[in-house]
């Protein structure tokens, strides 16, 4: 069979780790047909970054990217060599060398296609094929430019290589053992999933849980690749992400009973912007948030008040690392829409209940608020989605608020 | 005009030496049209090769090349961001980007030819255009390989650039002012030359001087490159390399009253190998330095001694870095021959005296054996070319050896 794996920065950290892992993927490849996907060293990409806002606030996100697609270059030629010494063939490739096709977006380009001639090739003449994660190259009609997939690209990477190559698994290799109902590190009592929906992973991962790229989840579900998350060094099982109806049919799902909510996420990176005085005519809010996705800025928690006197106020979320972009971004339009002012807060976070039962089921946003408020946690906005209830906090109580919203959904019971 | 400027790896060290040589960069973009090949920065080329080391003894040359790559493409990433940030346009281009195509063989390529039409649509977009050094891409009629020139390899970008683009000046900024009549730090006396010839200063480099990369004057020679070895922050004048006949002709030459002996190099990183008992018929050097040759490993200061019973001893020096390749290249060899021993010698370090002057005028070998013995310095080979001898001596006294010949060729005197 043919396995793509995923080893993540915290699994490459170093020469030493690299030669552990080396280890496990040469025991793998004595059976079946590997191909291996790294990220950068451990903090590299944000070594990298930091040198980059050394030099000039807001990089150029071509050269950003040109500069960040390092980190896995190096790392994959090391993971390659770890395997030559353990007498396994290997070979690195760069991702536009793997044939990973990308849009030319800068910093968070979608992969349009994979052309796998050479990485069959290559799996073919019985090398284990390493390849860097998290980036592509364009395919312009003028000069191939080097892009990254954004944060977590590497996951997005596996999927993508693991539909192109029709494998039989794509098993993605983190520090942590799986899936969890809540982050552990906040919350002790939660629990590791056996399984869960692409839908749920999606929403999970939108909101905050770091174990995933969205991206990935999504690449996932419209390709059908099921993907196992598990610890790169523990042989403990993971958390295999699948389709809704295969989860509820395997025997693992059987052996659980399954509770509508399935989990708890939160995201303390996330700074609320409000545009105060946006006037309420048609196509002030399209023009707003065309412009940041025009930018690649992921918007979340878009909440309008009750307009007054023909004005009203917007407020969204964004990542913290884009606020410097999207003040740049929003300020000629809060000028040409005549805004009254632009406050930002940094000092919120979101909490999410998730769970692809809640949709079949009502009670559970009152349940929500009422577990919120016994803690004399204060809710600053609340977004919802069919199977997603989130709720804005103070940054400070973010982990009280998890917790609290675990007891109350009874997710440390199997 | 166009200038092709290439800064050394010590020259571009942090992000703070990047920003100060992009201030040098933009002030000489306001008049003319500048390509800048920047070299990795500080010791991150040495950091990169300790990492593959640690993973494994000979690490594979195509992952080491894709590794080494790197260093290059962050610090050519950095310089465009640091250019921006002057509001100067600038584009960051990778070795392959940049259309430097080389044969195929990994670690030390030679580069074939210059693609230069990307290079010259940028720079008609009035683009300063950064170009990662040392690196390039092969072309074969499969898959674009990346590869690495060899140490030093940014100068040889630099020239082939100027060569491709018939720009009219070609500089080499680095950590000293030119090239001496011998290592500054070594003898205090040596003198900052004002030209110099290809000729000479191939001897000069080939024989350990660290200024400027052997391939680099080799293909300034061939297509007549004036090339310019500078400080990269003082204003001082540097060293030009040129043609001899423009060199005698030249203001600066006139004021020159010319040595014979232009300059003293040595080098210390340099083991000699010495096969023992080599059958003394014809075909068996040939055999050893040709496979060296194929595996690119560079020879020098070979001498076979005088042949007593049909056996002979053989011995060459070569880098320390490649004495273990070597060791394994020469094994299978060696048994063939059925030669008696081999011993590799690492206390020893070569010094030459160069200049294009003494190849009409006798008398400078013995002069310069006198003067080692002078100092009570023991030779342990002997080399010579039309322009250059070469001595082994002990390592440990190769200052005093630099220090004597120095003084003795008088190379102190304008």
């Amino acid at each position: 069979m043919t396995v793509v794996q995923k080893y993540g920065g915290s699994s490459v950290a170093t020469t030493e780790k690299i030669a552990r892992i080396a280890e496990r993927v040469a025991k793998r490849a004595e059976k079946d047909k590997v191909v291996v996907v790294v990220s950068a060293m451990g903090d590299t990409t944000d070594e990298l970054i930091s040198m980059a806002k050394s030099l000039t606030k807001i990089p150029d996100e071509r050269e950003l990217d040109k500069l960040l697609a390092t980190g896995e270059q190096v790392s994959s030629a090391l993971m390659a060599m770890a395997l030559h010494k353990l007498g396994v063939k290997a070979v690195s490739l760069t991702g536009g060398q793997a044939g990973v096709i990308t849009e030319s977006k800068a910093g968070k380009a979608r992969i349009r296609k994979v052309e796998s001639k050479r990485l069959k090739e290559e799996l073919a003449k019985g090398n284990v094929v390493i390849v860097a994660g998290f980036q592509g190259i364009t395919e312009n009609s003028g000069w191939a430019e080097i892009t990254t997939l954004g944060r977590g690209g590497s996951d997005t990477t596996a999927v993508a290589l693991a539909a192109a190559l029709n494998a039989d698994a794509c098993e993605i290799y983190t520090d942590v053992e799986g899936v969890y109902t809540a982050d552990p590190r906040v919350e002790p009592a939660a629990r590791k999933m056996k399984t869960i929906s692409y839908e749920e992973m999606l929403e999970l991962a939108g909101q905050g849980a770091r174990v995933m790229h969205s991206r990935a989840v999504e690449l996932g579900q419209i390709y059908g690749v099921d993907i196992l998350v598990a610890h790169s060094l523990k042989d403990a099982p993971g958390t295999l992400i699948t389709r809704e109806d295969h989860e509820m049919n395997s025997q693992n799902a059987e052996m659980e009973i399954r509770n509508p909510v399935r989990g708890i996420a939160h995201d303390t990176d996330v700074t609320r912007i409000t545009i105060v005085g946006v006037p309420d005519k048609p196509g002030v809010a399209a023009k707003l948030f065309k412009a940041l996705s025009d930018a690649g800025i992921s918007v979340d928690v878009i909440v309008q008040n009750v307009s007054v006197a023909g004005k009203t106020d917007l407020s969204f979320t964004v990542a913290d690392e884009d606020l410097e972009k999207t003040k740049k971004i929003i300020a000629p339009i809060d000028k040409d829409i005549e805004a009254a002012d632009v406050i930002t807060d940094s000092v919120l976070a979101k909490v999410s209940v998730v769970g692809s039962g809640m949709k079949t089921s009502p009670g559970y946003a009152s349940t929500m608020f009422a577990a919120l408020a016994a803690e004399g946690i204060n809710i600053y906005s609340i977004t919802t989605s069919e199977i997603r209830i989130t709720c804005l906090v103070e940054r400070d109580k973010i982990k009280a608020a998890v917790r609290a919203l675990h007891k109350a959904f009874e997710l440390e019971k199997a």
